[in-house]
């Protein structure tokens, strides 16, 4: 059973069963959820009211062992990827973050060390972020997963929803693309004697910064009412939006940002293209829709932030004959804004710079 | 690293960091969890305050592969387990439940029969207990686990708190004990022609009853402020009751409810005695403490319920010569209520019914 279906078949009818509730406090009804797509993809957050103003936004994230990491990481990697990662969600949400549960298994692989550095790294980025651990379970396993549940807060009229781009809002997408990508591509590749940018690419794999500040700073300025983080990769995040949005999305390949540490590494690694890093997931930048009139308080934005925020593209409700692209609503690549025909799109589908 | 140590050393300074929170909500302070441990059993529940009135119940709890089920169990089995041992750790709060997140790996080697059966099983139990799925995570890996985080609500007066028995306080426990663990005990022997006896202890296995109803009933008519599920075994489930209340407890075998099934197994399994079933774990009725002037409510409730209610013992701040029994907090069985002196206790260490 193919994940989609699973969703749709199996788990979507388990988020509409009617509640009764009879509690007798404020939770009345306490529920907004058909809003979001439950059991969908990592950057997922469902919602609790908590008043009349506010609500708790809630995530949960898995990562397991030969698929999100290595058994040869080592603690302070996989605890700072997997609370990092998810407080990447808490971002995408336009939420701050609050606190966090933790799911673990163990088994006699694990030294001491490695608990201590798990340790240290989560406490690291518990002061960065001022959220702290609540919770959890722990059980013994052979193959090592690990999951949070991570809480944070944010006012009602101020979230951050896939659903609310707009017909001609610009996409924005902050700081670079595909670094993480390239870093996970190192690591497997396990060389010795890496080079400063290959570093770069690494610490951008195991170490992503959760935009925070920019999500609080979106919200808090009414710059934007719907974000993402790309950690599917851009054009996977980019086509939930343009789902839920029931838009398309028109981006284009002269304008994503690619960091001079990425672009060295491509030069020297023919099997990979720029049209990779688009994607390759990995990533947990925000992608975020825009108002025109907007844009000049996001490039203030950036300076303030000291953050490169670049316009990628745009949604639109234009639609190109739907025999080639059979999909409702899709994410079309152009080589740049000139020149935006048909014939001029870049097949995603097929490896490299191949135009439909 | 023990678990004992690693929750001491690592984790339960991640719960103590000063957190300084500046949301713009009513959330200015929104965690009560010095009352709890988190990281440590799996019923324990964490508390987010909703407002001056009601808390946020969390429970989180993982299930793996080859520890809290086998290969061969089938989804229906799987996932009532799953959502159902979660309902217990909120029944053991005595709040309402209200909704869960998911989080589960997956491979090849699940069918969609699986699948619908684990979503059949999941659909009845919502309907039951009237909640629903709100979101989660899911991920590719070789082994199978599962993850639930379920959250519930409770006024925070009526919470019930490991912390909370008093001196004096009876000990009760609901229905019977051991059953589920003996139905463990004949899944790991893999038999056929099962007998009648023998499938009712599989069933206790494999479906857990959450007291939901007892809790409720329990917080509502305050006839209790104390109360834990003995999903790790009556002995260390209670041992935690003492050591959070600062209390020992002293129970009597002879008062233990052990259900026909149970006695009949036992009769024909000399590998096992009425004192495995105290330590057994897997169980997931609840004990909890009752101040004795309530007596006969909890008889009435009793009878209100369909449920049987025991007194096994009462929590005391008597103690015992501490050279025999060095830990600080203890839970002392004898035979029976009428022979209560350190000669008499069972040791709990070695197998059988020997005497101290």
């Amino acid at each position: 059973m193919k994940e989609f279906e699973l969703i749709e078949k199996i788990f979507t009818p388990l988020t509409q069963s009617p509640q009764k509730t009879n509690h007798k406090t404020k939770l009345s009804n306490p529920n907004i959820l058909t809003k979001f797509d439950p059991l969908n993809l990592q950057n997922d957050v469902a919602i609790i009211e908590l008043d009349s103003k506010s609500n708790l936004v809630l995530s949960k994230d898995l990562m397991c062992e030969g698929v999100h990491f290595l058994k040869s990481d080592d603690g302070f990697k996989i605890a700072s990827k997997l609370l990092l990662s998810n407080l990447s969600d808490i971002a995408s949400s336009g939420a701050t973050p609050l606190c966090y549960m933790l799911g673990f298994t163990k088994n006699n692989s694990l030294t001491k060390t490695f608990y201590t550095e798990f340790g240290r790294a989560l406490s690291k980025i518990q002061n960065q972020y001022k959220i702290k651990l609540i919770g959890g379970d722990t059980s013994n396993s052979k193959s090592l997963h690990y999951s949070i549940t991570i809480f944070g807060v944010a006012l009602k009229d101020k979230l951050l929803l896939r659903q609310n781009a707009q017909n001609g809002d610009f996409i924005f997408v902050s700081n670079t693309v595909g670094d993480a990508f390239l870093g996970l591509n190192l690591k497997l590749k396990n060389s010795a004697n890496l080079k400063t940018h290959e570093k770069k690419l690494l610490d951008k794999h195991f170490y992503p910064q959760p935009r925070i500040e920019l999500s609080k700073q979106l919200v808090e300025q009414n710059l934007s009412k719907c974000a993402t983080d790309i950690s599917d990769g851009l054009i996977a995040d980019l086509t939930n939006i343009c789902n839920a949005s029931k838009l398309n999305a028109q981006i284009f390949l002269s304008q994503i940002p690619i960091s001079s540490s990425a672009l060295k590494y491509l030069q020297t690694n023919s099997d990979l293209s720029k049209l990779d890093l688009l994607s390759g997931g990995d990533d947990y930048e925000l992608i975020f829709s825009v108002d025109p009139k907007n844009i000049h308080k996001i490039q203030k934005l950036s300076k303030k932030l000291n953050l490169r925020l670049t316009c990628i593209g745009k949604f639109t409700n234009e639609k190109f004959d739907k025999k080639i692209y059979p999909k409702k609503f899709n994410v079309f690549l152009f080589n740049s804004a000139k020149n935006i025909s048909p014939d001029n799109i870049i097949n995603l589908n097929k490896k490299g710079y191949e135009h439909q």
